[in-house]
């Protein structure tokens, strides 16, 4: 899915919502704990329910390798299924990989060719030859570590504003066409200024929902010309309830979401 | 594994090598494809003809996923296997992982207890929330990346000395028993500096062989009073030969580190 592709569907779908299938076991409705698959079983149902109302689904891997081979035969199913949906959906695998360059061509074979997602998320540290082997694969993602929503951004990358050095070399790696950064939704206030950093990239903005973040004013200071935003919610929206409803009260969870997002693409881009 | 119970290892096999285990089915010999698990099977013949000189094995991740399901089970039957040695070796995932806390113990439960590892590759730029679900678990540690031995270190980690930052404040979160660093070989002069600021603390340090690192001199500036070095050597060893004898050839690569090894030992610890 190119850059041009993903905005048309943010418009046709007037959503920027990326739903997190952090698909958790110990959380999924008791009655489906009884299918063959219930990992497949949950994400099928919450796709079914919601992808008329969101562009993208993010399935972190931790998720998947914690149950093993099964986990990860579910992941193959759900990305398959994800492939196979009538109007095509941006597909994320939250990995947040990066090794010496051997390693991480390896990687990106897992994600890109062989579970053929869109994108993978992957973290800096290592720097170029850790992140180079994921790019140039045609219409295919990384999604580099910004500035991440969670307390520990505060031990790296906020210092000395690490994250902004981050930021700025990798636009010597990737053009806006290949590369994504992760930008906590956590932290609004710093929204403005690295949209100034970059402004033509596409920010990937998790932590709405149960990790506090506000959409107004990521939207306000985060925006580009072309949205330039996708914005994740898992947990809130998966385990909107335990019952046997879960499917409906996810899809009520993500209108919610889609509703307000509608509103402000009407306000920025008069749709 | 805890920290005595590797030194004591160190000393009676006169090694402090740990093998890669990159097992790549480009690279295995042609024989093994015929096998039903040719990755296993080619782990199971290198363990078979190393595990008395070496302390420690490591499979890297992405050799595994690159293989999805098939590469699981493959990982799952070597972590069995390696656990089930009559005599213990440390056994490391090298999965460089690293997110959010719930995400991080997600990652935690898949490496240390359902494949039972003990220990995993961390990275650090997600800071504190990221590693500390990754402490904790008796006689498991973490590896954080401090300085690596890949060429994109000279990005992030040594400008400003940043490798310095990540190396000082994660020794606040977890003594010499529960933590390592990650130091590459390839860059022999930090040895000196990074051993003053990290006196206690175990460095797993890959890239001799293959990638060039020098063990004379690493050994010289890097150890300390309890060896304190665990040196990675992968491609070199496994893919000494493609015919029938790799197994053999491979040991022979590996005695020949170990005998370095064992030279290096007896003039520092007298055995």
């Amino acid at each position: 899915m190119n850059r041009d592709q993903i905005f048309e569907s943010i418009l046709a779908k007037k959503s920027y919502l990326c739903i997190g299938l952090d698909t958790d076991l110990k959380k999924i409705p008791a009655h489906l704990l009884a299918e063959p698959d219930p990992i497949f079983a949950f994400n099928k149902a919450i796709i079914e329910a919601t992808h008329d109302l969101c562009v993208a689904y993010k399935p972190n891997m931790a998720f998947y390798e914690a149950q093993g081979v099964r986990g990860w035969q579910a992941l193959e199913k759900t990305i398959a299924f994800l492939n196979a949906l009538e109007t095509p959906v941006f597909t994320i695998a939250d990995a947040k990989r990066g090794d010496i360059g051997n390693t991480s061509a390896l990687y990106a074979e897992a994600f890109f060719e062989n579970l053929n997602f869109d994108a993978v998320t992957v973290a800096p540290y290592m720097g170029a030859d850790s992140v180079v082997p994921f790019l140039g694969f045609p219409e295919k993602w990384v999604i580099l570590l910004g500035l991440t929503s969670n307390s520990g951004a505060q031990d790296f990358q906020l210092p000395n504003a690490f994250y902004r050095t981050v930021i700025e070399k990798a636009q010597n790696w990737a053009n806006p066409d290949a590369l994504m950064f992760v930008i906590g939704a956590t932290r609004p206030a710093f929204f403005r200024e690295i949209r100034a950093l970059a402004p033509e990239y596409f920010f990937l903005v998790p932590g709405v929902g149960a990790q506090g973040g506000d959409l107004q004013s990521i939207s306000a200071h985060g925006m580009n010309a072309h949205c330039g935003l996708i914005v994740n919610s898992s947990r809130e929206i998966l385990y909107a309830s335990d019952g046997l409803d879960f499917a409906q009260k996810a899809r009520e969870k993500a209108l919610v979401l889609q509703q307000q997002m509608a509103l402000i693409l009407k306000e920025k881009f008069s749709i």
